[in-house]
């Protein structure tokens, strides 16, 4: 069941007044990273709640309680979930987005005011949050639905989403009591050209390896030779750990990942990507392989190991002789299903102290994880994903591309395990949109084209045939 | 010729007055690195000389004219030259100095005010500059002397003795035209009991490693395992350089160095110290190897390749996931005769070169030699050596400890390299001054004893039957 053709001519025609209302989105400079700007982001969630009820939805503010930052307590923004429709005959589909920010000032390098909404010649909806998520939830709502809808509006997802997990939580059996599927908006299409759906996310482990030695630095001219200096025994360990083709040296963690079968790796070989795209992104000619398969399946697929730099060492400009007493090289590992942080924490712990043991130093080492968090991949077979396929072919033309993601977007992975539905991320911007960065842009066509996208999901969904979740 | 008793009982005899002589001198804070402190330094300058005329030297102050430092330009201080004698019958012997500090504040951690000489019942005088190197120069004149006597004193020491070489190699056929052999009292003992002669430095060669990529920095989500990562290829090098028992694996570079005969090794096994000092120097036990002779010729007598870090890499505290774009390993090794920079660098060159090509990497590699200086070894068979150990076994009862320094003194070179003379480090203060660290000290016995030792060694030199430099 594609979109009635009113819907479709109704967004083209409201075009302006789509755009008017991102304008006044975007003016409201709501950056959750910032306590200075703490009372915008609240204002950013009251004229939410406006907006929707406005346009019909039931909305309910939820409190989120307050949090500390630099050493303020700071209110949490409310978060606000909508709901319209609540017909058992239908699906019931599950909206999250965010209406926080990264931060943005003119000095940054911005070539226009990042919270004045800016319409260059060629298309581009320059502005903070254009695309990083304000574009994206702007939906429109003036006839019966062929779903309920479920809206799930946050605060902080660019500092690290206080407060929704518990909400999640408590929630699931209430206001998220029976959504059958979820759709996420808050990621870019793999280059500029083809729309994507993403059906998996990877994990990370973060790892503090600290060798310590000495009780204080020493000079290398009285020390040079005399010691076991904790430098050399961390970069040799560092250097232990993935080699310069990206395999990864602790036994066991790649071999956790099976082989693409033929279905798997015909997804890659059909993506709209080249390696031309990768070192274009990257600046540089330093693809790890002439085979596109291979790198977006290194990206995708694949868990990968990157050394990230040392705490405790000298890391000025010009010369300093000095042999550090104590450093902590931080490493991460991206994990992909079946691998979880719990399965390769302890495989990273014993090969660290295997090799460490190897070296004969007597530094002390320590390994500590700071972070985790597990992966995530969804069925692209569901219906839910055959609903957002066709939806796309209907709007552009185009069989979207089926991405997995090489980050993390941790709501993704609350969703589907407390709500146990299928998730889909169905991006609106382009490759290029620089989400985090300068110049933040959406264009107007992934804007209006994006909408008409989502509203021709929704019909899609409506028109599913099979039962259960 | 021993010195005469009366200069001995003149020093005890006038303990108090050197001791308040020196307070006076710690009390110009001439920390030469910091341009708010300049004018100490200039006051410094004129203090000394006055001091130096009141005893009887002739003086020059040479102005060494400006240099940039933090963006000004400043006067340097002027270095001051004195003379005592221009007897051709006797030995000419040139006795160098510096008047300025480094850096010392009470918030530091000073247990006292640093710029007030502070005695405490043990006998520490504690002050900033009291052992580096106020104390060590604070002589008497009387009568006559058994030698011609030439001093040079600078204020830059501690800031790379800006204007020096010049001046050395300027005055070479003037100032210091008929100089036998020189003595620089600016290093320390090797323990706190015996005293030491000390023939030999180490060089240095100090390099930056920069491998780059990316032009920009990267996330490790969404390029993890796509490219070629800077720091894994920096690390994989670094790796390479040194082992974890402090071998150089920079073929050619230890093998420069012969093994230590059984006179040279001699040397090393009647040193008075442990490797107990050694650890209880670096505050850890972490020494390289059990047996002594071996640790501590790998600090005087062996190469050695110390790891310092890594600049362009993240070294902050907590997790960021960053690739970064351009990392620079920060690295050098310290060399020994017959080493040289200009035979080092080579070798350290076309081995991380041919390194870099194995690991098959996109990124590119640059090494870059940040600083330089080259090592330097006495003859301690020379009759300036037998005068001093004669006086050190005059006034201590011990024979004293040929020592050489792991780090570097680059005056040193410059005069026994301009003037083609002798050069010998007597040190006054024990291993556990301080000389860059808060509380620095200079034991009252080191000050009185070490005033003793000078003068004796002054008459055994007006001893010395031998002609020549």
């Amino acid at each position: 069941m594609p979109a009635p053709a009113e819907l479709l001519s109704y967004i083209d025609a409201h075009t302006d007044a789509f755009i008017a209302r991102l304008a006044e989105a975007v003016a409201i400079p709501s950056i959750s990273g910032d306590p200075a700007f703490r009372p915008s982001v609240l204002k950013m969630s009251e004229w939410l709640d406006a907006q929707l009820q406005a346009v019909g939805v039931t909305t309910k503010r939820v409190d989120l309680g307050t949090h500390l930052m630099d050493g303020q307590t700071l209110p949490l923004p409310n978060a606000i979930l909508g709901r319209i429709g609540t017909d058992p005959a239908k699906k019931t589909v599950l909206l999250y987005g965010h209406f926080d920010v990264q931060p943005a000032a003119l000095s940054d390098g911005w070539d226009s005011e990042p919270f004045k909404l800016t319409e260059l010649p060629d298309g581009r909806l320059v502005g903070r949050g254009s695309s990083d998520d304000k574009g994206p939830w702007h939906h429109e709502h003036k006839k019966e639905l062929p779903v309920n809808l479920v809206m799930c509006f946050e605060g902080m997802e660019e500092n690290g989403s206080e407060g929704l997990d518990a909400l999640v939580e408590r929630e699931r059996d209430g206001w998220f009591k029976d959504v059958d599927c979820v759709c996420i908006s808050d990621n870019y299409w793999l280059n500029t050209r083809t729309p994507a759906l993403t059906y998996g996310l990877r994990g990370l482990v973060y790892f503090k390896l600290t060798i310590s030695g000495p009780a204080r630095d020493l000079h290398s001219g009285v020390f040079g030779r005399t010691v076991h200096e904790p430098m050399t025994d961390l970069i040799a360990l560092m250097g232990r750990l993935v080699d310069p083709a990206g395999n990864i040296l602790v036994p066991g963690v790649d071999d956790m990942v099976s082989a693409a079968d033929l279905e798997e790796r015909a997804i890659y070989e059909k993506l709209d990507y080249s390696i031309a795209d990768v070192e274009s992104a990257a600046g540089a000619a330093i693809a790890l392989s002439d085979d596109k398969t291979q790198v977006l399946m290194g990206r995708m697929r694949l868990p990968s190991l990157s050394l990230h730099g040392i705490e405790g060492a000298f890391a000025g400009p010009g010369a300093k002789t000095v042999i550090p007493a104590k450093v902590g090289g931080k490493f991460s590992i991206r994990l992909v299903p079946p691998q979880t942080p719990d399965a390769v924490e302890p495989l990273v712990v014993s090969y660290l102290e295997s090799e460490f043991a190897k070296l004969g130093s007597k530094n002390r080492m320590e390994l500590e994880l700071l972070h985790s968090g597990k992966p995530w991949v969804a069925d692209w077979k569901h219906w839910n994903y055959a609903a957002a396929i066709k939806a796309t072919e209907a709007i552009y033309n185009k069989t979207p591309d089926l991405t997995r993601e090489g980050g993390s977007i941790p709501v993704t992975l609350t969703f589907a395990e407390q709500l146990g539905v299928n998730v889909l991320l169905l991006p609106m911007g382009r490759g290029d949109d620089g989400a985090h960065s300068t110049n933040e842009k959406l264009d107007k066509s992934n804007f209006i084209e994006g909408t008409k996208l989502l509203g021709t999901y929704l019909y899609e969904i409506g028109a599913v045939t099979e039962v259960g979740k």
